[in-house]
């Protein structure tokens, strides 16, 4: 059983309930290896306890054409476990000890062991997606692999830039979030035997939703609490990256930023929090709803073309409660 | 053109040298990207200037049995960037600020940028393998990364540990370097269309001399000069690294012997001068290369098997080339 979704969650996931155990199970037999000096690892890598949403989406679009076998569940196992383990170069590369209140790999066994422990579950995850047997969804996924390190890399390069266009903010988070997102509908159509309109739908399904989560993430940091986002408010800003809202403040108020001053001095708080001020007390803040607004109906429209199906209203359950997140 | 391949190189390649020309030719295209960010890392990463050992055994292999397909080109290729992508985080781990003289991409741009250009550089050479549309060759390399970074992470964890098996320490020497030995020649006959014996043939030869290519590393740590190596003497055991000549020395002499000494006071250049100048006065240095010469002979009759062709003798005078590389 899948640990700590709470009751939304369930219910969304609900047609594909018995299928993501499965993804699970498959998660957790992955610490069983030959290798003891991995297996302290790969125990706490894999007990992630995320809300799986990734996977989720693949068995969703996956069950929208009936299947019979059980190539979703190790695409969705791949795709989790490129998940986790982008998370961990990650946290290597933001220095970051903790992840979800939790040590991290890196603030756990140090930066050494968190790159060849990421590299070795890219590998992993890489080798379920070639049991699928389909050499279309494997080289999607080398692909969104290296959208995921170019995003990075574009952002990391990008950092405490002060002029941004919003077009490369798109393409970043497209890299960045939505990359992965696009590959886990997808790739589902694909293995369920989509036929290629159905397999595009839902890709764009999840280009789109990938969008709105990652400007609802940049949002929240603005908006949010620390209790709920598990990182202080402004996260973003103090480490000298632009996001949707404030590359708005700066679009909006040309004179008088506080952001190019804060990019000068990283660290000065009252920068930061009349930054975070004027964006949170101005107009920015509705037209970001608007634009994940304009996001989740896209994907949904996306739907219309594909059968009637009780995972297809869970995929547009799914864009629903991304739009409501954010409020 | 290859640069830099001295004449002994270019004779073993003379079969394959107009391919490898071909792969210089595709790692030299794939710097230019549409991302501005990525163009002057991917131009240092790939203008690495090594002696395309990897991919020269995918071709050699490759045309024992002649094809008309260019997928060879695409798998030496995929081959050569993942050693640079291994290299590069390699040097992350290491702490390592130069390679052959050169700064190393973590050395020059930090370690962020040389965690996310490697898994960009991993993927890219996944998704050039996936070109050549054999989901066999895709699989095997997926496991090739695996196997890597998994003998990276027994390496580091058993790092001043003196008190290792040679089972283990075969087996670790296998994941770092054979491992991949393997892949190169197994691939290159595989695209060949070669017959399942024949695969099994190349795959065998590329695991010995792979193994052998190892041990006369490990040995001209003990033996070489720093210019030689591009490294200072007893490197490995510096770093806490026990290798067949000094797990022989271990072995050997139980009492008295400087390397727990050595692994409880790293630094300490007393012990580590004496336990590299016990293994060389010992009969350690002629049984090693009795290891080295077996796993050659070892990798030649191997070929046997196989349809005569110049490139099979190509791939013997390789075997012989790495057994005297060690005298």
């Amino acid at each position: 059983m899948v640990q700590g979704l709470d009751t939304r969650a369930i219910s969304i996931y609900s047609p594909i309930l018995e299928e993501l155990s499965l993804v699970e199970d498959r998660l957790h037999d992955l610490a069983n290896t030959s290798i003891p000096e991995l297996e302290p690892l790969l125990d706490h890598a894999l007990s992630h306890g995320g809300k799986r949403v990734r996977p989720a989406l693949t068995l969703l679009a996956a069950s929208i054409i009936p299947t019979e076998t059980d190539n979703p569940v190790k695409m969705a196992t791949g795709v989790e476990l490129l998940h986790l383990a982008t998370l961990i170069h990650d946290d290597t590369v933001d220095d970051a000890d903790t992840r979800r209140g939790r040590a991290s790999v890196s603030g756990r066994w140090g930066k050494e062991v968190a790159v060849l422990l990421g590299d070795y579950l890219f590998a992993t995850s890489a080798t379920l997606v070639c049991d699928t047997g389909n050499l279309r969804v494997v080289r999607r996924f080398a692909e969104t692999i290296m959208e995921l390190a170019s995003g990075e890399l574009i952002e990391y390069f990008n950092t405490f830039n002060p002029q941004q266009e919003m077009e490369r903010y798109y393409d970043r988070i497209y890299r960045k979030t939505a990359s992965l997102f696009r590959t886990t509908s997808e790739t589902g159509a694909v293995l369920s035997g989509a036929d290629e309109d159905q397999i595009q739908a839902l890709s764009r399904y999840g280009y789109n939703i990938g969008m709105a989560f990652q400007v609802v993430d940049d949002l929240l940091d603005i908006l949010g609490d620390e209790s709920e986002l598990g990182k202080p408010v402004g996260n973003d800003l103090k480490q000298g990256i632009l996001t949707l809202p404030t590359i708005l403040l700066l679009q909006r108020y040309p004179e008088d930023n506080p952001i190019p001053l804060l990019f000068k001095e990283p660290g000065n708080t009252c920068y930061l929090e009349r930054a975070l001020e004027m964006t949170r007390n101005s107009s920015i803040i509705p037209d970001c709803f608007t634009v994940i607004r304009e996001y989740c109906d896209k994907a949904i429209s996306d739907l219309e073309s594909l059968p009637r199906a009780e995972s297809r209203d869970s995929l547009e359950s799914m864009a629903t409660y991304v739009r409501e997140r954010s409020r």
